[in-house]
């Protein structure tokens, strides 16, 4: 399990300094500047709350932009593109996002591999894993770990996913993801595209992910060395209604794997058509 | 061509006004707050300029973070993740980014999805076209057409190119992309994880664009109702040794599908080993 990959656990590293005390400057005010309709950053206090910023441009931006000639306004993406059905046929797979949430350790990760692996390998399924490592170092660089860039990391990791999804790839999602509204609003994002989404919740308890300790993360929050650890000082939401609840616990690797194969059989994705 | 799909030309929108009067506070400051290491975009003058705000956070992000049981310092990701050359050879394709960059009017959308077609339809490949539709719409709805904006819009693309790439997808990426800094900057990162990049010049030159004016934006800017545009009153960089070049206008689309197919032959792309 690993320690960057997770939204919603404390990220370790020398360079990193706690999360304690960060003072957000809840105070800030944000302004257009009406003569050009830009956004700017401001605060009273000299200080700007980047996620107050963010949500702001979000809540600014029209809801779809649809420049195709041949479209209508309001109207498909698939008049620009391929036709989701035609396409599925042609590749012989359907996308899809399972979303698998759950506390670190919990096994997200590991079964996320297994289950890319049997895909890839025995199916000549296209997968991509869209984990802490990946996201990260790339698309993600620019984001710390306050709970604003937390957030925003999930939007643009449920938004990546999407366009995996649209193109018919297989696309796993392994993040902590330890907010429902989070988690929600990639659902929202994929059924408004009608896009399949189905959230995996990693159903193992507290005490079972502090044995497992892969990663000793958890004897690190013990020592008083890691804070606002999901789970522990931090919150974990669990999902209320999950598509699918793996209690991996009383089950292999292998056995999950074999579990979430049989949902992706059963919503058609490893056939296209 | 879709205006929104082009970053280096203007959005033309009612509730976007245009660049022309934005006001950028060079002046601001950015300062570490030194007891939570998290970044704080703060200026004396009240204002935060949000395009240094991100150059700051990105040049303090570590290149890296391995964070799987298995790897070693600085090791690859091949280590948490299925190894490329097995990953290709399942799937009987391999990844590749096509970097498709010119004016408004160029052509790179109508290319890019009449390849997309003959790749999925013909030949059953798993492709991805990221545009300005499917990525402004979806990923950076948090974006606007600021010059900083932009700037981050070509950086996520050239990120999220990166994880199709790796995932095996022929991407195709249609972006004006005017500025040659940018798009080196994406190829670096395809080189840096030893993903294949190859830039598309899409070589017509603005008479030819201004006689197609597929969207009648020419005419809007020459009419005053369009200013910063690309190619006319805002720059639009040239590659000076792009991987293709393609001078479609004496070209049928046909015949771009054709040569960029026996470029994709030529990379071993078509199949996975």
């Amino acid at each position: 399990m690993a320690y960057g990959e997770d939204d919603g656990s404390v990220r370790v590293s020398k360079s990193q300094l706690y999360l304690g005390g960060i003072s957000i400057i809840l105070s800030s005010l944000f302004v257009l500047s009406r003569s050009s309709g830009a956004l700017v950053c401001t605060s009273a206090a000299g200080n700007c709350d980047i996620g107050a910023y963010r949500a702001e441009a979000l809540a600014r931006t029209p809801p779809n932009i649809i420049e195709c000639a041949e479209a209508d306004a309001g109207a498909s993406q698939e008049i620009c593109h391929l036709p989701s059905a035609e396409r599925f046929a042609a590749i012989g797979q359907k996308g899809v996002t399972l979303w698998m949430t759950g506390l670190s350790g919990s096994g997200k990760s590991t079964i996320a591999r297994a289950l890319e692996e049997e895909l890839v390998v025995k199916h000549g399924k296209v997968v991509q894993m869209l984990d802490g490592d990946n996201v990260r170092t790339g698309l993600n660089r620019d984001l710390g770990f306050s709970p604003e860039d937390r957030g925003e990391s999930v939007r643009r990791v449920g938004e990546i996913a999407c366009l995996f999804n649209q193109a018919g790839v297989i696309t796993l999602v392994t993040l902590v993801s330890p907010y429902r509204a989070d988690r929600d609003a990639a659902r929202d994002r994929h059924e408004s595209q009608k896009l399949p989404f189905l959230e995996v919740y990693m159903n193992v308890n507290l005490d079972v992910v502090r044995a497992r300790d892969p990663k000793g993360l958890y004897a690190k929050v013990d020592a008083g060395e890691l804070k606002d650890f999901t789970g522990v000082d931090a919150p974990y939401e669990q999902p209320l209604q999950p598509d699918v609840d793996l209690p991996n616990n009383e089950m292999s690797v292998s056995q999950s794997v074999a579990m979430l194969m049989e949902v992706l059989y059963a919503e058609g994705v490893l056939r296209g058509n």
